[in-house]
């Protein structure tokens, strides 16, 4: 597959999910851009991407575009796991998130340098003090890291983290952290969310 | 101003933040980059959308690329009033975020459904019920939704929040949002987030 655009992949993930609530057998790139308000031109280029084999003229097979999209994702490559970084009131929000029910997503650990909150929290994963992460990592096989320390330790949360050998972070710090080039970021924060509307 | 790229955008958003923390009076591309992992000749392209007058071939004057940044991002024009529509866990996350102290925001409102909700949780804004929605938008001149509901009601919430005029919203639901064209979303749940870091 080419290297994809970050809007390309964005757009790609909503359609994933899109499709997976879509009950006909074919789809068309009108429809598409009616469900979603991109422009059917984009979707379509986004969809050639994907270099699947079935045409585009009467529409798309819906259960072909899934698979090849499925593909895209990594959502075929087995079971993702990932820590929670700080158990702020934000972290605290994502303890019991069923949003990644069913995904290839799960939280395995979370982590905070206060032990109190360690031990009193309730999850369904194991808390550990944040001297832990290193170990519980490499134990657990850890890719992904979603980052809610208070902003003041998130520059130095991430660095630890990058040497503890992830790639992937979600950032729900408004802070700009500073990490090698194949360290993947994606900036959640309210703040940024809403700079990035008001361009 | 050009019609900027997603990717622009989001990079201009980080790189005021960047900046606001620095301390020199001038900065290259070079450093820019150093600090963010974007590649020099990316920095570049991004602040030559900004119509800088000052040339960047010994750097660029961070005051005069702060102003430029802050005028793009429309951080000149005044305060942008947001409401939170969904009190559950990550709503009440976010009701004392201190993040937006100091910037254009400001959270107005927070609507729920369940009234018991908006009379037990406090907050420094006042909480409605959701019927209110249409008249407290109208009354305190609203433009930016933080949609937060459980993702069964999401759709829902956004064609209502569009009828209110709302025109920006972000989105913290898992749901792929069917809105106009006109209506800007910014897609920060975790698991697209997650999603779109394993492309």
């Amino acid at each position: 597959m080419k290297t994809l655009s970050e809007p390309t992949k964005r757009r790609l993930v909503l359609l994933e999910r899109l499709l997976a609530r879509y009950e006909e057998k074919m789809i068309t790139s009108q429809k598409i851009a009616e469900l979603t308000g991109w422009s059917a031109a984009v979707v379509r280029r986004d969809i050639f991407n994907l270099e699947l084999n079935c045409g585009a003229s009467n529409g798309y097979k819906v259960a072909d575009l899934q698979e090849a999209l499925k593909t895209a994702l990594g959502m075929t490559s087995g079971q993702k796991k990932c820590c929670i970084v700080g158990l702020t009131k934000m972290g605290q929000a994502l303890l019991d998130n069923i949003e990644l029910e069913g995904s290839q997503f799960k939280i395995a650990a979370g982590f905070d340098s206060n032990v109190n909150r360690t031990e009193v929290l309730r999850s369904s994963f194991p808390l550990h003090p944040t001297t832990m992460l290193e170990q519980v990592i490499r134990d657990e096989k850890i890719e992904y890291a979603i980052l809610t320390v208070p902003a003041q330790e998130a520059q130095s949360a991430a660095k630890k983290l990058e040497q503890c050998g992830i790639k992937r972070i979600v950032n729900y710090t408004p802070c700009v952290l500073s990490v090698s080039k194949d360290v993947c970021v994606e900036n959640v924060s309210l703040l940024t969310a809403l700079e990035t509307l008001s361009i």
